[in-house]
Protein backbone atom coordinates (compact mmCIF):
# COMPACT_ATOMS: atom_id res chain seq x y z
CA UNK A 1 0.00 0.00 0.00
CA UNK A 2 2.96 1.93 0.32
CA UNK A 3 4.34 1.32 -3.25
CA UNK A 4 1.57 2.86 -4.96
CA UNK A 5 2.34 2.85 -8.70
CA UNK A 6 0.13 2.63 -11.67
CA UNK A 7 0.16 -1.47 -11.58
CA UNK A 8 0.08 -1.88 -8.00
CA UNK A 9 -3.18 0.55 -7.72
CA UNK A 10 -6.13 -2.23 -8.45
CA UNK A 11 -4.88 -4.22 -6.18
CA UNK A 12 -5.00 -2.07 -3.84
CA UNK A 13 -8.50 -0.45 -4.27
CA UNK A 14 -9.66 -4.47 -4.34
CA UNK A 15 -7.40 -4.75 -1.11
CA UNK A 16 -9.60 -1.93 0.45
CA UNK A 17 -12.73 -3.35 -0.76
CA UNK A 18 -12.32 -6.67 0.00
CA UNK A 19 -14.56 -7.08 3.68
CA UNK A 20 -17.69 -5.55 2.26
CA UNK A 21 -20.57 -7.27 3.82
CA UNK A 22 -22.85 -7.40 0.70
CA UNK A 23 -21.14 -10.02 -1.55
CA UNK A 24 -22.97 -8.51 -4.63
CA UNK A 25 -22.27 -5.13 -3.78
CA UNK A 26 -19.03 -6.62 -3.71
CA UNK A 27 -18.74 -8.64 -6.79
CA UNK A 28 -19.88 -5.01 -8.49
CA UNK A 29 -17.81 -2.50 -7.09
CA UNK A 30 -14.46 -5.66 -8.16
CA UNK A 31 -15.61 -5.50 -11.66
CA UNK A 32 -16.94 -1.44 -11.77
CA UNK A 33 -12.94 -1.15 -9.97
CA UNK A 34 -11.38 -3.37 -12.29
CA UNK A 35 -12.95 -2.08 -15.62
CA UNK A 36 -12.50 1.85 -14.59
CA UNK A 37 -8.47 1.41 -13.91
CA UNK A 38 -8.11 -0.60 -17.25
CA UNK A 39 -9.80 2.20 -19.11
CA UNK A 40 -7.77 5.00 -17.43
CA UNK A 41 -4.77 2.58 -17.91
CA UNK A 42 -5.64 1.63 -21.89
CA UNK A 43 -6.35 5.47 -22.94
CA UNK A 44 -2.91 6.40 -20.36
CA UNK A 45 -5.39 9.29 -19.17
CA UNK A 46 -4.10 12.75 -19.11
CA UNK A 47 -4.70 14.94 -16.04
CA UNK A 48 -6.55 17.73 -18.10
CA UNK A 49 -8.61 14.80 -19.62
CA UNK A 50 -9.07 13.78 -15.62
CA UNK A 51 -9.97 17.42 -15.04
CA UNK A 52 -12.81 17.12 -18.26
CA UNK A 53 -14.38 13.93 -16.77
CA UNK A 54 -14.92 15.19 -13.51
CA UNK A 55 -16.24 18.35 -15.22
CA UNK A 56 -18.20 16.79 -17.21
CA UNK A 57 -19.69 14.69 -14.26
CA UNK A 58 -20.55 17.62 -12.12
CA UNK A 59 -22.54 19.79 -14.88
CA UNK A 60 -24.19 15.91 -15.69
CA UNK A 61 -25.38 15.88 -12.18
CA UNK A 62 -26.21 19.47 -11.60
CA UNK A 63 -28.46 19.79 -14.86
CA UNK A 64 -30.74 17.11 -13.15
CA UNK A 65 -33.96 18.41 -11.44
CA UNK A 66 -37.62 17.62 -11.51
CA UNK A 67 -38.11 17.58 -14.85
CA UNK A 68 -35.12 16.38 -16.14
CA UNK A 69 -32.42 13.32 -15.65
CA UNK A 70 -29.64 13.87 -17.41
CA UNK A 71 -27.53 10.79 -15.89
CA UNK A 72 -30.18 8.59 -17.50
CA UNK A 73 -29.87 10.46 -20.75
CA UNK A 74 -26.20 9.87 -20.71
CA UNK A 75 -27.04 5.97 -19.86
CA UNK A 76 -29.38 5.95 -22.71
CA UNK A 77 -26.91 7.77 -25.44
CA UNK A 78 -24.03 5.36 -24.44
CA UNK A 79 -25.71 2.13 -24.89
CA UNK A 80 -25.87 1.40 -21.18
CA UNK A 81 -29.55 1.37 -20.46
CA UNK A 82 -30.45 -0.67 -23.13
CA UNK A 83 -27.87 -3.18 -22.69
CA UNK A 84 -29.03 -3.62 -19.22
CA UNK A 85 -32.29 -3.91 -20.49
CA UNK A 86 -31.22 -7.10 -22.96
CA UNK A 87 -29.16 -8.53 -19.90
CA UNK A 88 -32.53 -8.70 -18.23
CA UNK A 89 -34.98 -9.32 -20.46
CA UNK A 90 -34.06 -12.14 -21.64
CA UNK A 91 -37.72 -13.33 -22.96
CA UNK A 92 -39.18 -16.52 -23.71
CA UNK A 93 -39.10 -17.23 -27.48
CA UNK A 94 -42.52 -15.32 -28.82
CA UNK A 95 -42.67 -12.53 -25.94
CA UNK A 96 -42.48 -8.93 -27.22
CA UNK A 97 -39.44 -7.45 -26.53
CA UNK A 98 -38.62 -4.49 -24.19
CA UNK A 99 -36.95 -1.43 -24.94
CA UNK A 100 -35.72 1.45 -22.82
CA UNK A 101 -38.15 3.51 -20.50
CA UNK A 102 -36.51 7.20 -21.16
CA UNK A 103 -37.54 9.81 -18.79
CA UNK A 104 -40.76 10.93 -20.49
CA UNK A 105 -43.04 8.78 -18.45
CA UNK A 106 -45.44 10.28 -15.83
CA UNK A 107 -47.25 8.83 -13.09
CA UNK A 108 -50.36 10.78 -13.00
CA UNK A 109 -51.68 10.18 -16.75
CA UNK A 110 -55.17 9.69 -16.86
CA UNK A 111 -57.40 6.61 -17.02
CA UNK A 112 -59.31 6.44 -19.98
CA UNK A 113 -62.52 4.38 -21.37
CA UNK A 114 -62.12 2.65 -24.33
CA UNK A 115 -62.33 4.40 -27.36
CA UNK A 116 -60.78 7.63 -26.16
CA UNK A 117 -59.32 10.14 -27.51
CA UNK A 118 -55.86 10.83 -25.83
CA UNK A 119 -54.32 13.13 -27.16
CA UNK A 120 -56.57 15.80 -25.99
CA UNK A 121 -55.58 18.36 -28.38
CA UNK A 122 -51.75 17.70 -29.20
CA UNK A 123 -50.75 18.68 -32.69
CA UNK A 124 -50.70 15.76 -34.59
CA UNK A 125 -52.11 13.61 -37.63
CA UNK A 126 -55.32 11.76 -36.20
CA UNK A 127 -54.36 8.06 -35.53
CA UNK A 128 -56.31 5.02 -34.26
CA UNK A 129 -54.94 2.56 -32.40
CA UNK A 130 -56.29 -1.03 -31.57
CA UNK A 131 -53.85 -3.12 -29.70
CA UNK A 132 -54.68 -6.67 -28.63
CA UNK A 133 -52.45 -8.27 -25.14
CA UNK A 134 -52.32 -11.76 -25.30
CA UNK A 135 -50.51 -15.11 -22.86
CA UNK A 136 -48.18 -17.33 -24.13
CA UNK A 137 -49.74 -19.36 -25.05
CA UNK A 138 -52.14 -16.94 -27.38
CA UNK A 139 -54.46 -16.81 -24.71
CA UNK A 140 -56.07 -13.25 -24.55
CA UNK A 141 -54.91 -11.24 -21.16
CA UNK A 142 -58.27 -9.46 -19.38
CA UNK A 143 -58.25 -6.50 -17.31
CA UNK A 144 -54.68 -5.46 -18.69
CA UNK A 145 -53.24 -1.99 -17.67
CA UNK A 146 -52.08 -0.82 -20.56
CA UNK A 147 -49.87 2.65 -20.05
CA UNK A 148 -49.29 4.50 -23.37
CA UNK A 149 -47.48 7.69 -23.78
CA UNK A 150 -45.77 9.72 -27.01
CA UNK A 151 -44.66 12.94 -28.36
CA UNK A 152 -46.70 15.23 -29.76
CA UNK A 153 -45.85 16.44 -33.80
CA UNK A 154 -43.30 19.05 -32.98
CA UNK A 155 -41.34 16.45 -31.30
CA UNK A 156 -42.24 17.28 -27.08
CA UNK A 157 -44.09 15.52 -24.52
CA UNK A 158 -46.45 17.40 -22.32
CA UNK A 159 -43.61 17.34 -19.60
CA UNK A 160 -42.04 19.57 -21.80
CA UNK A 161 -43.75 22.10 -22.41
CA UNK A 162 -43.64 24.34 -19.61
CA UNK A 163 -47.42 26.18 -21.00
CA UNK A 164 -48.86 23.12 -20.50
CA UNK A 165 -48.11 22.88 -16.50
CA UNK A 166 -49.67 19.88 -15.16
CA UNK A 167 -52.36 19.30 -17.71
CA UNK A 168 -51.28 15.85 -19.26
CA UNK A 169 -51.73 14.87 -23.00
CA UNK A 170 -50.72 12.42 -25.72
CA UNK A 171 -50.68 9.58 -22.47
CA UNK A 172 -53.19 7.38 -21.03
CA UNK A 173 -54.16 4.37 -18.88
CA UNK A 174 -56.43 1.68 -20.33
CA UNK A 175 -57.64 -1.22 -19.41
CA UNK A 176 -57.93 -4.73 -21.93
CA UNK A 177 -61.64 -5.82 -22.37
CA UNK A 178 -62.45 -9.59 -22.40
CA UNK A 179 -60.73 -10.00 -25.83
CA UNK A 180 -57.62 -8.63 -24.53
CA UNK A 181 -58.26 -5.45 -26.56
CA UNK A 182 -57.35 -1.63 -26.13
CA UNK A 183 -59.30 1.12 -28.74
CA UNK A 184 -58.08 4.75 -28.65
CA UNK A 185 -57.27 7.43 -30.51
CA UNK A 186 -54.60 9.79 -30.68
CA UNK A 187 -51.92 11.18 -33.05
CA UNK A 188 -49.22 9.31 -35.23
CA UNK A 189 -45.88 9.63 -33.57
CA UNK A 190 -42.94 11.55 -35.61
CA UNK A 191 -39.87 11.39 -34.61
CA UNK A 192 -37.96 13.93 -31.81
CA UNK A 193 -34.35 14.75 -30.91
CA UNK A 194 -33.54 14.16 -27.05
CA UNK A 195 -33.38 17.14 -25.59
CA UNK A 196 -29.34 18.94 -26.00
CA UNK A 197 -29.11 21.88 -24.03
CA UNK A 198 -27.04 20.12 -21.28
CA UNK A 199 -23.53 18.15 -21.40
CA UNK A 200 -24.91 15.22 -22.85
CA UNK A 201 -26.16 17.38 -25.95
CA UNK A 202 -22.00 18.39 -25.95
CA UNK A 203 -21.25 14.45 -25.89
CA UNK A 204 -23.14 14.08 -28.92
CA UNK A 205 -21.90 17.16 -30.88
CA UNK A 206 -18.07 16.37 -29.81
CA UNK A 207 -18.64 12.73 -31.31
CA UNK A 208 -20.72 13.40 -34.42
CA UNK A 209 -23.94 12.35 -33.49
CA UNK A 210 -27.24 13.37 -33.82
CA UNK A 211 -29.55 13.62 -31.16
CA UNK A 212 -32.66 12.11 -33.05
CA UNK A 213 -35.18 9.20 -31.93
CA UNK A 214 -37.06 7.56 -34.53
CA UNK A 215 -41.01 7.93 -34.30
CA UNK A 216 -42.44 5.64 -31.42
CA UNK A 217 -45.19 4.97 -29.49
CA UNK A 218 -44.21 3.70 -25.43
CA UNK A 219 -46.40 0.68 -23.96
CA UNK A 220 -46.23 -0.16 -20.48
CA UNK A 221 -48.57 -2.95 -19.94
CA UNK A 222 -49.25 -5.08 -16.27
CA UNK A 223 -51.08 -8.18 -15.66
CA UNK A 224 -51.51 -10.60 -13.20
CA UNK A 225 -49.65 -13.72 -13.77
CA UNK A 226 -47.41 -12.32 -16.20
CA UNK A 227 -44.00 -10.29 -16.51
CA UNK A 228 -44.67 -6.36 -16.99
CA UNK A 229 -43.34 -5.21 -20.29
CA UNK A 230 -42.14 -1.70 -20.90
CA UNK A 231 -41.68 -1.35 -24.89
CA UNK A 232 -42.36 0.77 -27.76
CA UNK A 233 -43.90 0.58 -31.37
CA UNK A 234 -41.82 1.93 -34.05
CA UNK A 235 -42.61 3.49 -37.37
CA UNK A 236 -41.67 1.69 -40.34
CA UNK A 237 -39.69 4.02 -42.75
CA UNK A 238 -38.68 6.51 -40.39
CA UNK A 239 -35.26 8.15 -40.99
CA UNK A 240 -33.78 6.95 -37.92
CA UNK A 241 -34.80 3.28 -37.22
CA UNK A 242 -31.18 2.58 -38.01
CA UNK A 243 -29.63 5.28 -35.75
CA UNK A 244 -31.46 5.95 -32.56
CA UNK A 245 -29.61 8.02 -30.12
CA UNK A 246 -30.39 5.61 -27.26
CA UNK A 247 -30.09 2.59 -29.52
CA UNK A 248 -33.26 1.17 -28.61
CA UNK A 249 -34.99 -0.16 -31.65
CA UNK A 250 -35.34 -4.15 -32.56
CA UNK A 251 -37.04 -5.03 -35.80
CA UNK A 252 -40.12 -6.81 -33.74
CA UNK A 253 -40.51 -3.56 -32.26
CA UNK A 254 -41.18 -1.72 -36.06
CA UNK A 255 -45.38 -2.06 -36.18
CA UNK A 256 -47.52 -1.40 -39.06
CA UNK A 257 -48.57 2.39 -39.12
CA UNK A 258 -51.22 2.76 -42.08
CA UNK A 259 -51.86 6.04 -43.65
CA UNK A 260 -55.53 6.81 -44.62
CA UNK A 261 -56.76 9.23 -47.14
CA UNK A 262 -59.82 11.55 -45.47
CA UNK A 263 -63.38 9.69 -44.74
CA UNK A 264 -64.18 7.09 -42.69
CA UNK A 265 -62.01 6.44 -39.46
CA UNK A 266 -62.56 3.32 -37.62
CA UNK A 267 -64.65 4.55 -34.75
CA UNK A 268 -67.17 5.21 -37.35
CA UNK A 269 -66.14 9.00 -37.45
CA UNK A 270 -65.53 10.64 -40.67
CA UNK A 271 -61.93 12.75 -40.26
CA UNK A 272 -61.28 15.04 -43.13
CA UNK A 273 -57.04 15.00 -42.71
CA UNK A 274 -55.03 12.25 -43.66
CA UNK A 275 -55.11 9.54 -40.66
CA UNK A 276 -53.00 6.75 -39.46
CA UNK A 277 -54.22 3.26 -38.04
CA UNK A 278 -52.06 1.03 -35.84
CA UNK A 279 -52.94 -2.67 -35.17
CA UNK A 280 -50.73 -4.14 -32.77
CA UNK A 281 -49.94 -7.62 -30.67
CA UNK A 282 -48.23 -7.88 -27.73
CA UNK A 283 -47.28 -11.24 -25.84
CA UNK A 284 -46.37 -11.42 -22.27
CA UNK A 285 -44.32 -13.74 -20.79
CA UNK A 286 -45.10 -16.15 -17.58
CA UNK A 287 -44.43 -14.49 -14.11
CA UNK B 1 -29.17 -1.78 -35.56
CA UNK B 2 -32.54 -3.43 -35.22
CA UNK B 3 -31.22 -6.18 -33.94
CA UNK B 4 -29.77 -4.78 -30.78
CA UNK B 5 -28.79 -7.26 -27.80
CA UNK B 6 -26.68 -7.10 -25.47
CA UNK B 7 -23.94 -8.83 -27.85
CA UNK B 8 -24.65 -6.19 -30.42
CA UNK B 9 -25.15 -3.10 -28.57
CA UNK B 10 -21.68 -2.27 -27.99
CA UNK B 11 -20.77 -2.44 -31.69
CA UNK B 12 -23.56 -0.36 -32.54
CA UNK B 13 -22.42 2.55 -30.16
CA UNK B 14 -18.93 2.19 -31.35
CA UNK B 15 -19.99 2.33 -35.08
CA UNK B 16 -22.29 5.79 -33.66
CA UNK B 17 -19.09 7.14 -32.30
CA UNK B 18 -16.41 6.75 -35.42
CA UNK B 19 -17.45 9.59 -36.84
CA UNK B 20 -15.48 11.21 -34.07
CA UNK B 21 -13.32 14.46 -35.97
CA UNK B 22 -10.74 14.19 -32.48
CA UNK B 23 -9.35 11.13 -33.03
CA UNK B 24 -7.88 11.22 -29.14
CA UNK B 25 -11.52 11.46 -28.21
CA UNK B 26 -12.47 8.90 -30.89
CA UNK B 27 -10.15 6.54 -28.66
CA UNK B 28 -11.17 7.88 -25.44
CA UNK B 29 -15.21 7.04 -25.88
CA UNK B 30 -14.45 4.25 -27.70
CA UNK B 31 -12.38 2.75 -24.48
CA UNK B 32 -14.74 3.99 -22.40
CA UNK B 33 -17.55 2.85 -23.83
CA UNK B 34 -16.04 -0.63 -24.33
CA UNK B 35 -15.08 -1.17 -20.49
CA UNK B 36 -18.08 0.44 -19.64
CA UNK B 37 -20.27 -1.95 -21.47
CA UNK B 38 -18.00 -4.79 -20.64
CA UNK B 39 -18.35 -4.11 -16.80
CA UNK B 40 -22.43 -3.90 -17.26
CA UNK B 41 -22.33 -7.69 -18.90
CA UNK B 42 -19.85 -8.78 -16.78
CA UNK B 43 -22.05 -8.24 -13.45
CA UNK B 44 -25.47 -8.76 -15.60
CA UNK B 45 -26.61 -5.24 -14.23
CA UNK B 46 -30.08 -5.28 -12.59
CA UNK B 47 -32.14 -2.99 -13.60
CA UNK B 48 -32.62 -1.95 -9.63
CA UNK B 49 -28.86 -1.78 -9.35
CA UNK B 50 -28.27 0.34 -12.98
CA UNK B 51 -31.40 2.85 -11.11
CA UNK B 52 -29.21 2.99 -7.91
CA UNK B 53 -26.25 3.89 -10.20
CA UNK B 54 -28.00 6.66 -11.67
CA UNK B 55 -29.22 7.59 -8.22
CA UNK B 56 -25.66 8.05 -6.62
CA UNK B 57 -24.02 9.69 -9.86
CA UNK B 58 -27.23 11.98 -9.50
CA UNK B 59 -26.59 12.49 -6.58
CA UNK B 60 -22.67 12.86 -6.31
CA UNK B 61 -23.45 16.07 -8.67
CA UNK B 62 -26.02 17.60 -6.73
CA UNK B 63 -23.41 17.28 -3.59
CA UNK B 64 -21.07 19.61 -5.48
CA UNK B 65 -20.65 23.70 -4.98
CA UNK B 66 -17.97 26.20 -4.49
CA UNK B 67 -16.55 24.13 -1.67
CA UNK B 68 -17.02 20.69 -2.17
CA UNK B 69 -16.49 18.86 -5.37
CA UNK B 70 -18.13 14.64 -4.63
CA UNK B 71 -16.81 13.67 -7.95
CA UNK B 72 -12.95 14.42 -7.20
CA UNK B 73 -13.84 13.01 -3.66
CA UNK B 74 -15.07 10.13 -5.80
CA UNK B 75 -12.42 9.99 -8.04
CA UNK B 76 -9.66 9.86 -5.09
CA UNK B 77 -11.56 6.97 -3.07
CA UNK B 78 -12.00 4.65 -6.21
CA UNK B 79 -8.11 5.31 -7.15
CA UNK B 80 -8.28 6.99 -10.22
CA UNK B 81 -6.77 10.06 -9.05
CA UNK B 82 -3.83 8.29 -8.05
CA UNK B 83 -3.71 5.90 -11.19
CA UNK B 84 -3.89 8.90 -13.76
CA UNK B 85 -0.81 10.90 -11.48
CA UNK B 86 1.12 7.66 -11.76
CA UNK B 87 0.39 7.61 -15.31
CA UNK B 88 1.60 11.37 -15.88
CA UNK B 89 4.34 11.34 -13.15
CA UNK B 90 7.03 8.78 -14.61
CA UNK B 91 9.64 11.17 -13.25
CA UNK B 92 13.52 10.25 -13.95
CA UNK B 93 15.07 8.02 -11.09
CA UNK B 94 15.88 10.55 -8.50
CA UNK B 95 12.98 12.82 -9.13
CA UNK B 96 10.81 13.55 -5.67
CA UNK B 97 7.57 11.18 -6.48
CA UNK B 98 3.97 12.89 -6.90
CA UNK B 99 0.80 12.67 -5.18
CA UNK B 100 -2.88 13.46 -5.02
CA UNK B 101 -3.67 17.44 -5.26
CA UNK B 102 -6.76 16.30 -2.97
CA UNK B 103 -9.69 19.52 -3.16
CA UNK B 104 -8.47 21.02 -0.64
CA UNK B 105 -5.61 23.55 -2.04
CA UNK B 106 -6.82 27.81 -2.35
CA UNK B 107 -5.38 30.07 -4.87
CA UNK B 108 -5.34 33.27 -2.37
CA UNK B 109 -3.09 31.38 0.61
CA UNK B 110 -0.76 34.50 1.77
CA UNK B 111 2.68 35.24 0.42
CA UNK B 112 5.15 34.96 3.42
CA UNK B 113 8.78 35.82 3.97
CA UNK B 114 11.09 33.45 5.14
CA UNK B 115 10.46 32.42 9.31
CA UNK B 116 6.71 32.88 8.97
CA UNK B 117 4.66 31.78 11.91
CA UNK B 118 2.24 30.42 8.59
CA UNK B 119 -0.32 28.56 11.10
CA UNK B 120 -1.81 31.65 12.17
CA UNK B 121 -3.63 30.42 14.43
CA UNK B 122 -4.78 27.13 13.72
CA UNK B 123 -4.84 24.27 16.70
CA UNK B 124 -1.89 22.36 16.76
CA UNK B 125 1.20 21.38 18.33
CA UNK B 126 4.01 23.67 16.67
CA UNK B 127 5.97 22.59 13.95
CA UNK B 128 9.52 23.89 12.36
CA UNK B 129 9.91 23.04 8.83
CA UNK B 130 13.00 23.83 6.46
CA UNK B 131 12.50 22.24 3.29
CA UNK B 132 15.29 22.15 0.56
CA UNK B 133 14.63 21.95 -3.44
CA UNK B 134 17.59 20.85 -5.59
CA UNK B 135 17.67 20.12 -9.45
CA UNK B 136 18.21 16.27 -10.98
CA UNK B 137 22.00 17.45 -10.34
CA UNK B 138 21.55 18.22 -6.53
CA UNK B 139 22.00 22.19 -7.44
CA UNK B 140 19.94 24.23 -5.57
CA UNK B 141 16.89 25.47 -7.15
CA UNK B 142 16.50 29.85 -6.01
CA UNK B 143 13.47 31.22 -6.12
CA UNK B 144 10.97 28.23 -6.11
CA UNK B 145 7.58 28.98 -5.48
CA UNK B 146 6.79 26.40 -2.73
CA UNK B 147 3.11 26.41 -1.67
CA UNK B 148 2.03 24.32 1.40
CA UNK B 149 -1.69 23.72 2.67
CA UNK B 150 -2.43 21.63 5.88
CA UNK B 151 -5.17 20.17 8.04
CA UNK B 152 -5.20 21.86 11.86
CA UNK B 153 -5.66 19.36 14.81
CA UNK B 154 -9.01 19.25 14.86
CA UNK B 155 -8.58 17.65 11.17
CA UNK B 156 -9.64 20.70 9.24
CA UNK B 157 -8.52 22.62 6.79
CA UNK B 158 -9.17 25.83 6.74
CA UNK B 159 -11.85 26.15 4.19
CA UNK B 160 -14.02 23.46 6.13
CA UNK B 161 -14.55 25.66 9.02
CA UNK B 162 -17.40 28.52 8.01
CA UNK B 163 -16.40 30.73 11.28
CA UNK B 164 -13.17 31.93 9.45
CA UNK B 165 -14.98 33.07 6.83
CA UNK B 166 -11.95 34.03 3.69
CA UNK B 167 -9.73 33.66 6.39
CA UNK B 168 -6.51 31.45 5.82
CA UNK B 169 -4.28 29.79 7.64
CA UNK B 170 -2.27 26.72 7.85
CA UNK B 171 -1.55 27.82 4.35
CA UNK B 172 1.00 29.78 2.81
CA UNK B 173 3.27 30.64 -0.63
CA UNK B 174 7.06 30.94 0.22
CA UNK B 175 10.02 31.64 -2.39
CA UNK B 176 13.05 29.49 -2.28
CA UNK B 177 16.45 31.05 -1.05
CA UNK B 178 19.64 31.08 -2.92
CA UNK B 179 20.27 27.84 -1.59
CA UNK B 180 17.33 26.52 -2.57
CA UNK B 181 16.12 26.75 1.14
CA UNK B 182 12.55 27.78 2.72
CA UNK B 183 12.33 27.94 6.40
CA UNK B 184 8.75 28.17 8.09
CA UNK B 185 6.63 27.27 11.27
CA UNK B 186 3.43 25.91 11.30
CA UNK B 187 1.92 22.88 13.20
CA UNK B 188 2.26 19.28 12.77
CA UNK B 189 -0.26 17.71 10.42
CA UNK B 190 -2.57 14.83 12.32
CA UNK B 191 -4.37 12.31 10.59
CA UNK B 192 -8.10 13.45 9.28
CA UNK B 193 -11.24 11.73 7.44
CA UNK B 194 -12.16 13.24 4.19
CA UNK B 195 -16.07 14.37 4.39
CA UNK B 196 -18.12 11.26 4.20
CA UNK B 197 -21.86 13.47 4.90
CA UNK B 198 -22.53 12.81 1.01
CA UNK B 199 -22.66 9.64 -1.21
CA UNK B 200 -18.87 8.92 -1.05
CA UNK B 201 -19.25 8.48 2.51
CA UNK B 202 -22.08 6.37 1.72
CA UNK B 203 -19.75 4.37 -0.94
CA UNK B 204 -17.07 3.94 2.03
CA UNK B 205 -19.78 2.56 4.44
CA UNK B 206 -21.44 0.52 2.50
CA UNK B 207 -17.58 -1.46 1.77
CA UNK B 208 -16.45 -1.38 4.94
CA UNK B 209 -13.77 1.22 4.39
CA UNK B 210 -12.69 3.62 6.92
CA UNK B 211 -12.29 7.59 5.55
CA UNK B 212 -8.51 8.64 7.05
CA UNK B 213 -5.97 9.29 5.05
CA UNK B 214 -2.72 9.94 6.97
CA UNK B 215 -0.90 12.58 8.65
CA UNK B 216 0.21 15.26 5.44
CA UNK B 217 1.63 18.38 4.86
CA UNK B 218 1.04 19.41 0.97
CA UNK B 219 3.61 20.83 -0.97
CA UNK B 220 3.47 22.38 -5.11
CA UNK B 221 6.79 23.61 -6.25
CA UNK B 222 7.02 25.39 -9.18
CA UNK B 223 10.71 26.54 -11.05
CA UNK B 224 11.79 28.13 -14.24
CA UNK B 225 13.35 25.13 -16.43
CA UNK B 226 11.93 22.25 -14.03
CA UNK B 227 8.43 20.09 -14.13
CA UNK B 228 5.99 21.32 -11.71
CA UNK B 229 5.54 19.26 -8.41
CA UNK B 230 2.34 18.55 -6.34
CA UNK B 231 3.17 16.14 -3.67
CA UNK B 232 2.48 15.37 0.38
CA UNK B 233 5.10 14.76 2.89
CA UNK B 234 3.69 12.46 5.48
CA UNK B 235 4.38 11.47 8.87
CA UNK B 236 6.00 8.14 10.33
CA UNK B 237 4.33 5.93 12.43
CA UNK B 238 0.55 7.20 11.30
CA UNK B 239 -2.02 4.57 12.11
CA UNK B 240 -3.65 5.35 8.96
CA UNK B 241 0.05 4.92 6.17
CA UNK B 242 -1.27 1.35 5.05
CA UNK B 243 -4.60 2.23 4.13
CA UNK B 244 -5.08 6.10 2.85
CA UNK B 245 -8.29 6.26 1.63
CA UNK B 246 -7.54 8.34 -1.28
CA UNK B 247 -4.16 5.38 -1.89
CA UNK B 248 -1.81 8.56 -2.04
CA UNK B 249 1.07 7.21 0.12
CA UNK B 250 4.84 6.26 -1.26
CA UNK B 251 6.90 5.47 0.70
CA UNK B 252 9.23 7.79 -0.64
CA UNK B 253 6.80 10.09 0.70
CA UNK B 254 7.28 9.33 4.25
CA UNK B 255 9.25 12.13 5.86
CA UNK B 256 11.10 12.19 9.20
CA UNK B 257 8.85 14.20 11.56
CA UNK B 258 11.85 14.48 14.85
CA UNK B 259 9.51 15.35 18.05
CA UNK B 260 11.26 17.47 20.40
CA UNK B 261 10.33 18.23 24.52
CA UNK B 262 9.53 22.00 25.26
CA UNK B 263 12.43 24.15 24.91
CA UNK B 264 14.36 26.19 22.38
CA UNK B 265 13.47 25.84 18.78
CA UNK B 266 15.11 25.71 15.40
CA UNK B 267 13.82 29.78 15.17
CA UNK B 268 15.93 30.88 18.10
CA UNK B 269 12.53 30.68 20.27
CA UNK B 270 11.89 28.87 23.13
CA UNK B 271 8.70 26.99 22.93
CA UNK B 272 6.66 25.29 26.10
CA UNK B 273 4.96 23.02 24.40
CA UNK B 274 6.30 19.95 22.57
CA UNK B 275 7.29 20.86 19.15
CA UNK B 276 7.91 19.11 15.98
CA UNK B 277 10.98 19.53 13.35
CA UNK B 278 10.85 18.27 10.05
CA UNK B 279 13.75 18.74 7.32
CA UNK B 280 13.16 17.23 3.88
CA UNK B 281 14.74 17.53 0.41
CA UNK B 282 12.37 17.59 -2.99
CA UNK B 283 14.42 17.48 -6.27
CA UNK B 284 12.60 18.31 -9.37
CA UNK B 285 12.74 16.66 -12.53
CA UNK B 286 13.90 19.17 -15.50
CA UNK B 287 11.57 20.38 -17.93
FE1 LIG C 1 -40.02 8.52 -26.35
FE1 LIG D 1 -4.77 16.78 2.63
Amino acid sequence: MRNIDEHTITDAVLQSIAGTKDARLRQVMTSLVTHLHDFVREVKLTEAEWKAGIDFLTATGQKCSDTRQEFILLSDTLGVSMLTIALNHAKPAGATEATVFGPFHTIDAPHVEQGADIAHGAPGLPMFVHAVVRGPDGEAVADAEVDVWQADDDGLYDVQRPELGDARRARAVLRTDAHGAVRFRSIVPTAYPIPVDGPVGAMLAATGRHPWRPAHLHFMIRADGYQPLTTHIFRDGDAYLDSDVVFGVRSSLVGDYVEHAPGSAPDGSVVDTTFFTLDQAFTLARA
